[in-house]
């Protein structure tokens, strides 16, 4: 039994890693702290967990989340650089879900986010999240990045191309959708129904924080710098990213093929069959990103589809992915549930 | 007094004209037809219509069209270019909001649509009814061809790169989000509410019917062939379409103006502020087009962003557009509804 | 032409007034106040309104509502109250969108709203503006109360049958639902999008504010206190009202009849034939309540199905309608777009 | 291991029975027929299921559903009566998602449903499937009704006052509220996303057939007939059922402690805390019923609030338990998922 803590955890990344924590046979969930609720009912703010887990918000300055093998830190960007390292230090392994520790570049992720790095030196150490790419890495790794949602959907997508050498990676584009529980559960107007219902949109087309981190990611896969223009969009669902991948074919292959090769033994990535499109909600609550490549009219521009949940294949449940991978445990443990469709 | 008939109409573009045209003053609306509903109240049909619309749809074999000054065919596609030539031939003008008189080289219709064409003849006489493109030409046609709704969007984003020779035509990307009623009043299973709300997908990636009709618009704007990606989407909206269109540089000019003066005299074209991203809602139920042009991190991408109501500037009101056109009445004539937000 | 002003207008009913308002032949906004947003272009916050309407904000320190025909109120509860009399002293007619004189009962008022009224004096001389029930007292009101929108759609359902009297008055049932616009352009969590779509749920069943508002009108029919329980819930539209009533029958009567024969002569009440269900999109974006009748099963229990808009003839569009009624405009003038359907 | 048969299946109880019976440790599914899909892939038409679930549909004619232990007919109304017979005769036992054998009184049946009863004799052996209920004579029931969705939420909610005979029974009211699920997977318009959405209604206010059924039950835990008024209405969901139930109290009594006490040891039924309003959502794709009850004001009509997911609790999920009752498995197994939030 793995004895995890949370810190945050009353966004909409806190209440799933509790839905998929709650489920997880080999989990158990001893702490998970909030300034603001501390002393109220998790279930009483999330209700689905009501009658399931019987926790209360704890006072972050009273968890003793150094008994914890692994803590999660479900917390707005700033807080995992400032917190972690103390835990680290003390033996515990930890899984930021936020972006504090996902851009190598300290600068860089200066830039973007705008403050200055709190713990530089954790930043080299820690590995970047994505099991598809990095599962040696993790599976020793004392501090996980784990991936952004968008840089999920959009990484997995680009992949095998970019490992191969098959596409320009000059001009890469992905025009990416995401559902409004991507931007948090936090009280903006934006974000509210009636905002966001029956509406479609772009926004930071000019530089969203998520750029920097596929850039990283895509320039590792193809071993030099890629060119990438990224469009993020917001569209009413409640869940669900599916980016939309356009590249120039360098060399002509059987990219179906590939792709399928590559992912032939990740449990939660499915390629879907040639001329496939797949639905957002064919992932909805389920940790996996399904893939489908097309050419079309057999041009030299191929485009990939791929969908995932952004609160699971793009949160949660990449972050208990990674845990399993961390503790050596079967890496689908807790991780089976299906989609549920309609 | 304008009369006019309607030759279709119970689908979503026949209660959109419907509902414009009985706000228009200077349009009297003499006859609608229906095979299946003949004899059936419209309003019964389309209750926002009840008690100011007291119209029955007609049995088309005894409506009397060709005493109207106009027909509006609000068929599927293969209906007009069978009767529509006996109204034109008795004088009657014609605006097509199907596909059938939009394609000019008409083994490339038949290509698309799988079905011979039955009016070859008048392909040729039609008019493309895009005004910001064809006024001139709009005003004394006989036959216009409507525009479908993604290629509104998507030829009114590119025409000032494109006239211009700003961009590089061969690559093209247009990755285009439509609402549901973009598929039409038509029972298929698809389109349910419980398929499509909460879901996101891309569709006919291999090829679209607007395809051709987009590549042959942007030819001509460009003075020769361009390539063209085209990627439709489906969205939890029930009208919108935003189209993100990504063009290559190849001459540095002051983007923000070349749209601000291409569209300057435009009473139904809307270029934002520059660093602006147009919401589909702002459209909502008004005849107008919003644009934004972004050059992300001053690169040499060049990023445009196009939202219009699919039922309004991509369909009925640009039918009512070019009905004001084609009688000399001012071009905003029963088109000033303001959009409906939230 | 009436020079009309708005203090507050950043909210729906704000948006919803100007929009109606821009669109009216006789009506010219010569200010709307907005302490927070003075400065800034309304068009930049409501996007629909951008080349229609040329306004800023302006701070209320300094603006001159006093050189207006009318002012509209579209603040939050306890403005008005507050900020109106000085206006009404000085001439200026009034309309407040918000609850602060509907109430005559001073004390139930702040029983209710949690705050003691700053113009009680002021409650005496308000008229209630719902025109179908004070149409002659809102002609030559100064201070027009107008309703809430639960209070529009319940009261239009059981007015006919309280009138005369033949329903048991005593355990009347109002089962309303609304759409998540009704809640404000306010940031709130249990507005965002991530909660309130695909979900439904009641809220306030132990007492809602708008239940003595509803029950002073319905006594005021009845001539005598009736008994009301009234449940509102929260269902994912963005706008609509759909108030379920019961009644038992005291008196069998042609109760088709009686509502045709009770709103024959109102522009904005429209009585569905016998066994409809009325839609809310019938009536979205119109200043229009549709009404059914039913009697299940020829049973001793009446059902009464009402429909508005809450933002038009729940708000917004009820305001302008009194505006025509106090300044002797047909009363439809401005108010005649078509319900937007789909 | 128990084996078990689908007729039918390719509606959206079908798809839930799937995905629930995928994941149930006790549960191999030998079977799935459709007519019309015979041969294809069971995961092709409901990809969520895809690399999960390795079944394709099978011919009718050609399944060897007597092989198994129960057979689950998920097929329009009118199907198991013709077809489960058989099957019982040859010993297999049956659970009947559709309504074939939920009314006892089969001459009403006929009346509600338009057609003659085939197999009126089982009818008088069937099960009416409420676990609440009747557990016992579940346990050894060769034929289960399975309750309907609304009828589910309703009785669930009445129970423990009719039981206790603490309200009047002649004047009971049910405002049902159902996403749009509930109208099943066919191809009809007016379940279209752009029917549906952002838009609320009533319908078959003059009877619908779940009235009789609901009627039967509270009539049986009444001892004596009651009256009911039953009005359902569509609300853009994709799932869930929201009733408000009214009655008059007859005698005060705890109700708060009646509940709770009636429903203290059923797993899937949870009486929330005094005052609370429970979401649709916090029974998403979970199978459970939550209550709240309410008394407003403290006067004499009980207000009882009840939501379940219509195609768990409300169908695939309570046949799931049924089946789990009738084999003597704990009633939990493979129902235990947590619903989804957000």
């Amino acid at each position: 039994m793995i004895t995890v803590g949370i810190v945050g955890g009353t966004g909409y990344t806190g209440v799933e890693l509790l839905r998929l924590l709650a489920q997880h046979p080999e989990v158990r969930i001893a702490s998970i702290t909030s300034r603001a609720d501390a002393g109220s009912e998790v279930a009483q703010m999330f209700p689905n967990l009501r009658g399931r887990l019987r926790l209360k918000f704890e006072d972050p300055a009273k968890a003793n989340l150094r008994a914890c093998d692994l803590v999660f830190f479900a917390t707005p960007n700033g807080v995992a650089m400032a917190q972690a390292p103390a835990l680290l230090d003390a033996g515990v392994r930890v899984i930021d879900l936020a972006a504090d520790y996902r851009i190598t570049n300290v600068a860089e992720w200066s830039r973007w986010y705008g403050i200055e790095h709190a713990s530089p030196a954790w930043v080299a150490k820690a590995v970047y999240g994505l099991p598809e790419l990095n599962r040696a890495a993790i599976r020793n790794a004392r501090l996980v990045a784990n991936p952004g949602c968008y840089p999920t959907a959009v990484q997995l997508g680009f992949m095998p191309l970019l490992e191969a050498g098959l596409v320009e990676p000059d001009h890469l584009v992905a025009d990416a959708k995401s559902g409004v529980s991507g931007a948090g559960r936090k009280a903006e107007v934006p974000a509210l129904f009636a905002e966001a219902a029956d509406n479609f949109k772009a926004y930071a087309v000019p530089g969203h924080r998520h750029l920097p981190e596929i850039r990283q990611g895509l320039s590792q896969m193809a071993g030099n710098p890629v060119g990438l223009t990224f469009v993020p969009h917001l569209t009413p669902l409640i869940r669900g990213i599916h980016a939309t991948l356009y590249a120039r074919i360098k060399s002509a292959a059987d990219f179906q093929a590939l792709f399928e090769e590559r992912y032939r033994n990740e449990p939660f990535v499915d390629v879907l069959p040639s001329g496939s499109h797949p639905d957002t909600r064919s992932v909805r609550a389920a940790n996996l990103c399904r893939l489908a490549v097309h050419r079309p009219q057999g041009g030299d521009v191929l485009v990939v589809l791929s969908v995932i949940d952004n609160l699971v294949k793009g949160a949660a449940g990449q972050a208990v992915q990674n845990l399993n991978i961390m503790f050596g445990l079967p890496e689908t443990e807790g991780l089976q549930q299906l989609a549920v469709l309609p």
